[in-house]
């Protein structure tokens, strides 16, 4: 952690497909930090204006802002269209991404004389690898992790302290997975007979794409039959349930706790916000986005945006939730004014048949 | 796997007490397979109707079907009045249940000498059993099973990797828990002490029934005194929480992300949804079935359906979702009849008293 | 466990703050239980009334009761007007807090010869600790924790099975987190770069301070940049998901599958019911109490208890609530008194018309 020129970085930026430049001092920056957090000598950002008065009183030597906010004298300002996209870079520029221990393959892993370990395997204390199962090449496994007989993994995979993988299941390259996730335990596959549940073997098994990340505590159901899919560069938070047999395309972004039910297809770019529902063998279409915590019970076209439970397009359910805001005062209203009506049409009633007497 | 004849499988489904039956080419068949996914030579089946038009672009050889199926000619069909059943049958025929590692005892194992293991174990490396806990006859424990002291498990319990069993829990004959899921952890149990939460030890236990199965990285809390109790033969999905001293009946079936507060009574065969919440010290009725995403505030009556938040009986909670549906769109109307009432009633009384004068 | 007379632990119970007072024989009881599984000889407790009915079956042969309870002759009582904290007492005192097991530092335990390790350490086989991390005093890790390289744990901190700390994380003193809670892990953190997710390095930690205490499967993202941090005094039940650079105040009650997106900032003394979701960047003020199942997705001021989703002040949200369940038969009940309105006006205008011609 040398530090960086602030040109230096606006290059970088700039590479990386959003053009920056530099208002004031050329000075050098060696970490990033938040606008409340950050020291003298560091560099930090505005990207949310809902912290626009932070402005005023971080300690930050220099920040990143789109064009358009003013920031203080002072500072030195790297502008920049997208200033998210920009503290990325500058991250990944000053802090890099997480370095992890080296243990090559460690006497105390467990692996199956069968097993495949491809070449600068990184296998930690307390690994099993099971009978059969594939290790492709520069692969990290944590301590604890569990990799199932004639699992599969690919290149340049990390999976965090106590990941499960059971077996058959197959992960592709650059996969990454936190802590504590399961990859291919059964669903909840059972036959009602004689008002018992029988068990229904689950034969399937999960398959995961190319650079796909997932969070901590996550369960991910084997199929069935055939393969529950989680489509190249999706990314899940923690806490995420995946039923048996689903599919989901490329580039979702699950929060946490979401559950979705198994034999749902999702399309690509999909946005499912925390504790979000989806129930069994529906559709969701490509680039839909659904709101948090909504109950979705039958499909979802692509491109809209959903909320609520039962979920319907995001307009219609802010007016559900304002109507039903009002709905206790403006039902008194109502009977305060069938009420008047009423009266009045009875008093114009019997005053027109008393006139008519 | 050799494969079976249809006829063979037909007797076996029969035998199983669903009466099956073939029509076409009694081929032999290795495998089961999904519609989408089926090759040549596998059987396939149609339980759900949705995926009916499956049954034109199959390549599965033979389909188990119901007797009023249509399928295309061509294919061989098991005709049975009920497809799921029977495809369960064929799966457990031709597929088997799941075949684990045999590890015996390992010596990475770590047992307290005090322990008693049963015969036929199977305890994987990185497995821990505490001081006086008992494992029955036929047990499998995977990698970073730990089981706490005086903790006793029956004959056939299989515990996938890292599950955990603390202190003093009881699991019954063939319990099978998957990977990640904590059995008796201590719950939520503080009192408010001084604007502070004051521990109250946990001293119960959990006791699990025989023939109950449990889902990836679930969570159920040790009774504070007594026990918290899952009743033989249910099952749950992923990531379901259970608070203390809750008791459930047999042959339950919760859904992924369902929550149970503490000291609740759930009867026998009753169903939770997908992320259903439960409050605390209620009851719910054997039979019950509770709809997805539902907040249960009170006690449920015994064979029941209930949907919603608050979670009301399922045609009451439809008709509330459709009246709020439609909440946004009536109220408008009904603000404009009012309106034009109060207006017509107004011209009215003045042409009236305009006529009185 | 050789008991304690009723009249012994009255004064135990008096020395804690809560006056107590012995009706009845001054017996010796040796442990507690609950009213329904009491035997004789036990002590039991009557603190929620809903289960009055079973004072006049327990087998109890004590029981702590409010003043103004009546208990059924031939039981001591042990009055007090908190009898949930004289319970508390008297559960400490008879049973006492867990007494984990010793491993001293298990020669199956991979401690990195660089990291510092406390007087009178607990660490069991398969526990890993990493480069440079710091393990205070009394500590006890349970089988399969992980301690990242550079985590530091302060004195008497007890981490049960297969609990993760992420690198660089912080936990203070006597800080209890349950099975397969992860601390640390990356949280969802990406810039949308050309339809695809282009990861941000994760530098932040997270710091959970004195006292806290977090259920079993528990995910806790590290921040961005700066810290995560859990409030002296938190507790936390089970699968619990907190976003990155999320602060909760001191002595937080977070119920079971509560979610808390990032950048949130929650005050002191807060309670969130089961299943709760809090939405990003919002504040959540001193005392503040949010019922279950509730979706937050503005600022909460302190004080209040919120209700619903999107959650409003209970006592509205209540009347929301029932305003919904009349809603289907108030507006048919509208649509009627409307229809018949407008006839009886159509009516009253023709003959009014009819009148005038």
């Amino acid at each position: 952690m040398a530090g960086s020129k602030l040109s230096d970085l606006c290059l970088r930026i700039s590479a990386a497909g959003f053009p920056a430049s530099l208002e004031g001092a050329d000075i050098s920056v060696a970490s990033v930090n938040t606008l409340e957090d950050a020291v003298e000598g560091e560099l930090s950002f505005l990207s949310n204006r809902k912290y626009l008065r932070l402005l005023e009183t971080t300690r930050a030597s220099a920040v990143i802002a789109a064009p358009d906010v003013a920031v203080p004298d002072g500072r030195s300002v790297v502008r920049c269209a997208d200033p998210y996209a920009a503290v990325t870079v500058a991250i990944v520029l000053l802090h890099g991404h997480r370095r992890h221990p080296r243990w090559g393959v460690s006497a105390r892993a467990e692996i199956h004389p069968s097993a495949s370990i491809g070449p600068n395997a990184n296998l930690a204390p307390h690994v099993t690898v099971g009978e059969g199962a594939v290790i492709g090449a520069d692969c990290t496994l944590y301590p604890g992790v569990h990799i199932g007989d004639r699992a599969r993994l690919g290149d340049g995979v990390v999976l965090f302290p106590n990941v499960v993988v059971y077996d058959e299941c197959v992960l592709g390259n650059r996969v990454t997975i936190h802590a504590g996730t399961i990859i291919g335990e059964d669903g909840l596959g059972y036959a009602p007979v004689g008002g018992k549940w029988l068990k229904i073997p689950q034969v399937g098994r999960v398959v995961i794409d190319d650079d796909v990340e997932i969070g901590a505590n996550c369960a991910i159901d084997r199929a069935t039959l055939g393969m529950t899919r989680i489509g190249a560069g999706s990314k899940f938070s923690n806490l995420v349930a995946i039923g048996h047999g689903t599919k989901v395309g490329e580039n979702a972004m699950f929060v946490a706790l979401v559950g979705v039910a198994g034999s749902v297809t999702v399309g690509k770019n999909v946005t499912l916000a925390g504790q979000v529902g989806l129930a069994g063998h529906l559709t969701v279409g490509d680039g839909a986005s659904i709101g948090a915590q909504s109950g979705v019970a039958g499909d979802v076209p692509a491109g809209v945006k959903y909320l609520g439970a039962p979920a319907v397009e995001i307009n219609e359910a802010k007016r559900q939730f304002i109507a039903v805001q009002r709905l206790p005062g403006w039902s008194k209203e109502v009977n305060q004014r069938l009420r008047d009506l009423e009266a009045e049409l009875a008093r114009l009633r019997a005053e027109m048949n008393g006139g008519q007497t």
